[in-house]
């Protein structure tokens, strides 16, 4: 016998919704059936399958690469976002946006290769410590959502992850914690260039940011990178709003959810008051359109895999 | 017994120097294994995949719906590419260059949904007929190259296609043809936006270019969709010689091919002097770094698949 799938995942609505749902499009002959070439999952990334509070991983990232390199960029010190970082003041340095921090972001790697990049990202993930949990960030994935991408997978879905978070700083680790390819991965990205090296030629990251993407950029990089319309969408602030509507609005039988942080013990609890992961208007969508509102704290047995011993 | 692999390969060093290659990279232990995630392949489709000539396939579509859109678009009409396509004028029209043909393509296709273009493409490519050949134009793919997507890929090779040519336009066919899934197309692009049409999220496209995917822009967008450097390339023009020395210039193993067309009783016979697919720099970089030029008349047993009879 197989193990029952989605072991972390509460014997509740939600992860019935989703038992449901596979075993229809999967059902040869059935009224529901979809191919595998159209089996097409896309997440969110931060809060969605790894922690995003009290700031995203990638905030703390920059955050400990301004102090690195303030010498080398002083024309960057005179952004708030900047200042807050210096500061480690996460309250305004979350206060400045997503994007603000992006930016910055894509300032302090400008001139990296992409394997450059890659290496530091690793080294990085490698050693810094959640400042609650005290654990790596890659170990803050959430366990129940890395079963729903197995599960998936393993029912010859293509998960994509579709996040504002840099598509490269999300490469170095996708592949180990998720299971999920690096081309299946998009994300903000700034511009680069190619730049020959001698006979050897890299591709460079330049200052300017190419894509954020958050809201309706979400759908339109999905069509740029997919080419097809996903069936199955899971976000957890109204940031994803825009992909979910899109995965939502196809022909045929879709899954659409949205994770609600409502754990304060085993994770954090917030909604419409915070300046990470805002979940507003998606959730009054989510309730009108019948969306799967999944709660942490009601559907999910276990958050995060037990530390090893 | 399995089948001999490509079979429509003549037994000469082109055939022996890819399966030497993949022989190399798939033996476990081996001191040039590359492990199935490292294992990217890219190849450019027009003339490489398929014919290019008298025209790429594209511009061929692009001149018939020009000439069904010309009353709805009169601001088009002073512009050589578009004068040159009611004209039927194909050697005025290459003259006009791949990028002319594509931004005109995605002027006469401004605010399509990804859903009614993909329907068009292949309305149209289950009709039109190449002028010489008289053949649908997906039956002008190269029996060999077919042969050698499917090899690659039963070794656990991932294939993209990196195109100059649009990328919706390729990912209307892609699967079918050459086996290979959309999001492993990557190519020229217009931006697009989200619509809502009543409760139904689209996404439409706009007149603008986004992004023309040749020379340099190769293997920037390589970077963006895919995220690794291939270890495999294999193009036919200058326009593919940045993804050849971007694939040839990584460590390790690499195999860099050319194709060189100079079977003008089977196809055709075109180098430097030709509007399409000229092939000039790129070949004398072939001999100087060793990249394999494999000759459609030496190398290929067969250009394509017969026909149905």
């Amino acid at each position: 016998m197989t193990k029952a799938p989605l072991p972390s995942w509460a014997d509740t609505a939600a992860r019935r919704r989703i038992l449901d749902f596979v075993a229809r499009v999967t059902h040869p002959g059935g009224r529901d059936y979809v191919p595998p070439a159209d089996r097409v999952a896309v997440f969110d990334n931060d809060g969605t399958l790894w922690v995003e509070h009290p700031l995203y991983t990638q905030g703390m990232f920059a955050m400990d690469r301004a102090k690195s390199m303030a010498a080398s960029h002083p024309e960057l010190a005179a952004t708030p976002a900047y200042q807050a970082m210096m500061r480690q003041d996460l309250p305004a340095l979350a206060a400045c946006g997503k994007q603000a921090v992006v930016e910055l972001l894509l300032q302090l790697h400008a001139h990296a290769t992409e394997e450059s990049f890659a290496v530091e990202v690793r080294t990085w993930l490698a050693e810094a410590r959640h400042p609650r949990f005290e654990r790596l960030y890659t170990a803050l994935a959430y366990q129940p959502m890395r079963e729903l991408l197995a599960y998936l997978s393993a029912n010859d879905f293509r998960n994509f992850i579709v996040t504002a978070g840099g598509i490269d700083f999300v490469r170095a680790f996708c592949e180990e914690v998720y299971g999920v390819p690096r081309e299946r991965v998009i994300g903000s990205s700034n511009k680069t260039e190619l730049k020959l090296n001698g006979r050897r030629a890299e591709i460079r990251k330049l200052a300017e940011l190419q894509s954020f993407d958050e809201y309706a950029a979400k759908p339109v990089n999905i069509a740029l990178h997919i080419g097809r319309r996903p069936i199955v969408a899971f976000g957890n602030s109204d940031g994803d709003m825009a992909m979910l509507q899109y995965a939502d609005s196809g022909p045929g039988r879709r899954l659409v959810m949205l994770l609600r942080h409502d754990d304060e013990e085993r994770e954090y609890a917030y909604d419409r008051d915070t300046h990470v992961g805002r979940l507003d208007v998606a959730l009054a969508t989510a309730a009108e359109r019948g969306w799967t509102v999944v709660s942490m704290k009601e559907d999910w047995l276990k958050v995060f895999k037990e530390k090893a011993r």
